[in-house]
């Protein structure tokens, strides 16, 4: 497995991987919902690059850059398991040398659910990904369904800029009880841990409404919100029952349709989301 | 030589052109300088790409878009006689298909200048730049020194967002009085084309004063305002002596510098700029 910290030489390195490749970008402290990721890299192309940044640009001022949790061997380990061919982990520096001031937009998806809760957070992530697909050159680059928007979002940017890869999702990897992985877990306590399942909970009651043949979007997001509401760690950030590529919000369900929610268990922001079809 | 219209056409060609690849995106309208870029990509690459896409989103709501001259065959004709290889023009609908909304912005260097003067012609200029980057994925782009600044910005896009091409710029083409070759000459009358060269004067003056040995930027820019103003057919919108990469007007002039500047020749707007060096 090849550890590369410089743009120029993953660059070069990229001219000699065997054709296609596979990127999975990651923050790092990887979990088990990266690792699915990687296998499925694995399973579809000769080369696999996983890519370990945690992107400063899309972070907030108040949000948990500096607290983001970092563990660079663990995650070369685990990579290492999974016949990983690269790691490509580069320094803030090195990605956004001085003067940097380049920034690639996606307009409308971006306005809502996490764009609205995190200004500026989707235009870190289409750049930080931009720079990764012109720098690595992927046939295809692997990202998990749990960030639904970020993937509608990159998909459109892939779209409307004739970028030459193609995005595939991956559905979310769950812990036993429902939890959605993540690597913001390690920020629970063991009582907020125990509470955290209450995302998993309102979207399971989603799914069961729309199975018994509930239509009625409003009702989905207030059964939801009443759930959520008796979990007294929880406070809500936004119950949203949206089209699954433009991310309007429903009055009818019309299939497929994105279910997802942001939830603060304690001072933890969580996400999660299911699709109903 | 190869005509294509169609994004998917145009990628599926790329696959089978001789490297490298050489790139001269226009708006058509073809004049000396145009041909000067295709004359370099045609001696510099075994593959020659001509794009034509009169963009509409590099201008303004109240600008040329309707009015911007075209004449295809004409233009077809003046490329196959310089043995290009393929040209590529896209329609609209084509390049910017509903609900398009993904755009690149290049910060601070597009704010003066021209991106002072022309709001959002910039956002456009990068963003079907890198639209045409990721369709052709030339080794190397050429583009026309007379539009210094838009060099200056792509170039920062390129590095900023580690675009796989060069970009390399060409002389400004110039008619035997010093008028720069532009596709918007054709909007002058008899009269306004005679006035037409204060702009060559202008740039001719600062140049002298400078060889003299004079280094005082204001200086320079008081004497080309001065014999701009004696020309009743001209109104200066900018006059701009700057640093070549940063585009900070100076104070004291080093080399290299860039002095440019706008100026309307009854209705036409008309740009220009020497580098002292």
């Amino acid at each position: 497995m090849k550890i590369i910290d410089k743009i120029d030489g993953m660059k070069r390195l990229r001219r000699r991987l065997a054709e296609p490749v596979g990127l999975v970008p990651t923050m790092g402290y990887l979990h088990q919902g990266h690792l699915a990721l990687v296998k499925r890299a694995r399973a579809e192309n000769p080369s696999v690059v996983v890519s370990i940044f945690v992107n400063p640009t899309q972070f907030g001022p108040q949000e948990d850059f500096d607290s983001y949790p970092r563990d660079t061997n663990r995650d070369l380990a685990l990579l290492g398991k999974e016949g990983t061919d690269v790691v490509f982990m580069p320094s803030v520096a090195e990605m956004y040398p001085e003067p940097f001031n380049s920034w690639i937009e996606v307009g409308k998806v971006t306005e809502r659910l996490e764009g609205a809760s995190r200004p500026g957070h989707f235009k870190g992530v289409t750049t930080v990904c931009a720079k990764l697909f012109n720098i690595i050159q992927p046939t295809t680059a692997y990202f998990g369904q749990k960030d639904a928007q970020q993937a509608v979002v990159i998909k459109k940017m892939v779209a409307d800029l004739n970028m030459n890869l193609e995005i595939v999702t991956i559905p979310t990897v769950r812990e036993p009880d429902g939890l959605a992985v993540s690597s913001r877990n390690t920020y629970l306590n063991p009582h907020e841990r125990q509470a955290a399942v209450v995302l998993y909970q309102a979207l399971s009651l989603a799914q069961q409404l729309w199975s018994q043949g509930e239509r009625d979007a409003h009702r989905l997001r207030q059964e939801m919100i009443g759930l959520v509401k008796k979990q007294p760690l929880a406070s809500i950030d936004y119950i949203s029952v949206a089209d699954t590529e433009t991310l309007d919000e429903l009055d009818m369900v019309n299939p497929p349709a994105l279910v997802s929610l942001a939830v603060k268990i304690g001072n933890t922001r969580l996400i999660d989301n299911i699709v109903l079809q």
